[in-house]
């Protein structure tokens, strides 16, 4: 077992935080109406109206891909395409779901540190729309805020992404599995990302912030409601005794818990951060922003990471490692990272040290 | 609200069982690793395994709409179809998943007091196959068990149903999401159901027997495995914190809680059915074996049943009710509907002689 | 091989017309822009727009399942449904395109002697509107014309029929592979049955009634048009020298030719019809009214009938044939038909005899 | 119009070569069974099958992305995925048809030279595989022969790749709609590719070399075989009257016409690279090896060059035209070529000219 290794694989390890749990027990009193006309839905819905602070449908949803799928599959159809960066989760973590599903072409461009830039993504719009129907119509612009590598989109990037899509006919879509983090980052509330960014329709996490299992999808544009009932349902999103998923969202946002929860996980992040950046051999890849973190290492320490340390190595080739921390993350956690890596420089030194004479 | 009605809607709208509520309490211990490859579900599926006393794969899911849908997509092609009854809860409550997800054509033939007869699959065969690659390859013929009318499939009828299966080169797949109502009503323990169908993939209930969301896909047909894992994630299937759902099968199976539960609405649904039979103007449409129960009121009667009793209209042009009773309906339900039915017999009777005289 | 038998098979055995192929022929010369964008196509599609007197967009198909799923795809979302008979060809004789390329679950309802009635449409969207989302959305309702069973919905049946969805807020889809024959059964202009049944979508056929291979979908409903052009493209059915099928619609259409070809069938069909009913054991299963004639004989000359014609075995179990003529049937076949019919009369018959004594 | 154009734009401008015409005409002879069961339908499979010196099951399809359509599907399951090139027709030109039909993944890599090499398969197979059921299962290497950008695959090139399928339990499939042209520039005989790459699926062009309207899907693993006549018809490929199309393939194969007609082509090409060679202002992108040609010219050409010379602007950031040269592209196009460049040149130095003065 992996008891006495130090977690940072992802924040989907972590259990959930005691307050959701609570919140479980107590919807487990009595009947209630299956399918989300239940109590605990309508409560988390109007939660979620509430902190967005814009009128929108709330679907909850079990896991994180069928968040993003059902999103797509709302806003596009067959002949229409999405675009997204290359590591956009959507395209390369979720086994081809949204071509399966959904049926539609993910327009893949390169991404600058995570992101999606305006300039490419004219370029692309360009390249797809020269070949008229040979090719596919490009309808939705599909960005991951915090990105798949850590990395967050400030409050002018996504307004020039949303001017952008507005320009073009595109609809915006954010996937925000972890949107939490990125707000704590920004300093700003979960509304202002929203008021930036005006997205057409959100993804929004949960699971990885302390939830037990909660996703949801928010829908701001009300010309993309006609449907959803449905789809919700066929896309197999759609849970009979919904209220253990809702109840979930209930502390999390009338008591903040999201802050509090992203707010620690940042923290240690930043912590982590401090902590390899003393060490000479390794290498931040990005500034440290949320609860993700990116660094190099030489190769022969990797192994030596991974005997100590539950954690996943990003990047083969460039030797690169990904920690992520979460809500709980303790100060222990952190003290023993440190002394782990100090020990593992002091063994491999002694090592070359010894090999050398 | 309907905290003063009788709920007898559906057994979605029971709350769960506190031990299985405990069980995820439990799981909620420290790190685990995600999407299934944690020592819950590891549990669960032993367990499962056990059960069933056959080498099978085991799949945890949300929701049982998706355990039919991956299981249909694991065994058709999208020229091959799927044989089943008109009421198949695939065909008529699952919002065309099947042929959005799957795309597969479902044959539908007549129920036979909601079952299937190999007859009318031989026929069904037959029809479709004169027309060779014009029309579909029948590929799947697939069950309900317990109908969706509560009706049960015997031993003897399983068997001969398998035994076609084989003859015409067709996989069987049991969408068993009450079928432990089945196994108490045939007093079999429910590898016996397995060992008389010897069915290729079954549909595995949980949540409408006590659990808080839990359903399974067992694969008994070893040369249907491959390429499952990636179809459990791309159909939407796999969660991140899998333990919270695996978790609630341990008390399920390893306590027999399944056993309590399913014997307990069974017999509520007895006592229910043997009211129904006390009074002359209602009709069971069938004799009661699990726990739903379906009879025809006069039509004056239902908008003052719909008025005291949680239920469902199911065939308006028949007056046909259906109650379901949960493993929490209680002794004081039984009474209360008892009352409340013999006071909707004085209340129209009293008005029928007012209005006659 | 068939050579001597008569071919009473399908319209689809028959050769082009000498026309069709002069067509074909002068279209062979010089360059010409590919995809649709050619001098024929745009003559053809204008011819069409004429014949049908209303604004149409006309896309040009090479075969007519084709021409039904790009129908259906540009009308339908996947969680939406089509209501025909259970007899439809996009049913029952497209191999489940409708469900594989579409993804819509096609609501069938039995036939009336080919035709659907608004009282079994209104009553199959009450039973699939009673479930909301656990159900789909009924959104198209799809005829054929004439019916697979060569019976023909009269003017008043259309308009009934198209009331019904614009009460209901369904889109009217005709399959009209052999519209023509209807056509001239009805004693009508093409246009009249568009004024009367004012569909949505149109599949027109060209095939069958004389043509190399041309069949195209006209779409009346300018709402529809979005998006049509790539869905052409993304469903298969855009030919790149498109010119060689547009060509055979011009002699078609121009010169009226598809009346001459589905008059000469009828009146072929209606000889066939009365040769029929002038011996006692056949029986006409409906009126002839178009090409197609549909009897029934006595099982021992089932066997017989098929040595001397070719011609498919409609229902097994009823012993019943079916027979088309087509533009090409001669005096002779139909002298040659009654020939063989009385032969095998009398050889059963005198069989019969020495049976007996 | 374009009559007084030099038309360079695609060899699916074309006519149809007389003898291509004059086998359709002769197969308009009489009766013939449909869907292909007739007398052309054997004769041209048992002529492709001769082709290949393997043995093979032929399908006879009206247009190319069919052909790669029908391909695809029958070789994944939509868990599954395609790697190919970034330009590669199935990506790029077929309107996200392989998603929304097949629902499988393309899985993109850069090409070099319009090629895909053995490394960078590797390298998208490593990265893809490293996150197992989260990502995809690569099923299918589709490579197109010649490019879309005219440069040919070695047979040693194309051993390499086929041995790397086999390695990595991948399927080849070869899209070869100018197959004929790669032959040609390699001077082998068509079963020599085959024999070298091994491939499981072809599909085999025709209509781009002269034919009216005719391609095919060579199966050459016998594995694949199962289903396929169901899912010719149900991916919309199955034309009734299909003796038209194969026709075309008779004189094409038994009297070698694709030989004639790709090598007059590629000679025509031959000549427009020597001429473009001779302009200093030109300057062609890659050698000239089949009947495409690619070259950059000064920005201010573009118009002018478009003015006389039917063409695409293959790369507009580039400057890149392209030329393809057809069977029945004249010397006197050759000539009149020469002449529209010589005097674009003189026109465009003169105006420098007199700009500078």
């Amino acid at each position: 077992m992996f008891q006495n290794k130090i977690c940072l694989s992802s924040d989907n390890w972590s259990p959930a935080h005691p307050l959701v749990l609570k919140a479980v027990l107590e919807a487990n009193e009595g009947y209630a109406a299956p399918y989300g006309a239940d109590f605990w839905t309508e409560q988390a819905t109007s939660l979620i109206q509430e902190v967005f602070r814009n009128p929108c449908k709330v679907f909850m949803i079990p896991a994180g891909t069928g968040a993003n799928v059902f999103s797509l599959k709302l806003s596009c159809r067959p002949y229409q395409s999405v675009i997204c960066t290359d590591i956009g989760h959507i395209n390369f973590q979720e086994s081809g779901a949204a071509e399966a599903i959904v049926g539609c072409k993910l327009l893949t461009v390169p991404h600058q540190e995570g992101k999606i830039t305006t300039e490419s993504v004219e370029k692309k719009l360009q390249a797809e729309r020269a070949f008229g129907k040979h090719t596919t119509s490009p309808r939705v612009l599909s960005i991951t805020q915090p990105t798949e590598i850590g990395t967050v989109y400030s409050l002018a990037e996504l307004s020039s992404l949303s001017k952008l899509c507005k320009a073009e006919g595109l609809l915006f879509h954010i996937d925000g599995s972890r949107l939490y983090n990125a707000a704590i980052h920004l300093n700003v509330d979960l509304h202002e990302i929203v008021r930036a960014a005006s997205p057409d329709i959100l993804s929004l996490g949960g699971t990885k912030n302390g939830l037990m299992g909660a996703e949801s999808v928010v829908i701001f544009n009300s010309h993309l409601y006609e449907g959803t009932d449905h789809l919700h349902k066929q896309t197999l999103q759609l849970l009979s005794k919904m209220r253990y998923l809702s109840a979930q969202y209930i502390p999390f946002f009338r008591d903040e818990l999201w802050r509090t929860l992203a707010r620690g996980a940042n923290q240690k992040a930043q912590q982590i951060g401090a902590i390899i950046e003393t060490i000479p051999e390794l290498s931040l890849s990005y500034g440290v922003k949320t609860n993700q973190i990116f660094f190099t290492a030489p190769a022969a320490w990797i192994p030596l990471i991974q005997e100590k340390i539950l954690c996943y190595v990003w990047d083969k080739e460039k030797n690169e490692i990904r920690f992520i921390a979460s809500w709980n993350t303790s100060d222990q956690d952190i003290a023993n990272l440190r002394s782990v890596l100090v020990e593992i420089r002091e063994s491999v030194n002694t090592r070359q040290y010894n090999t050398v004479f």
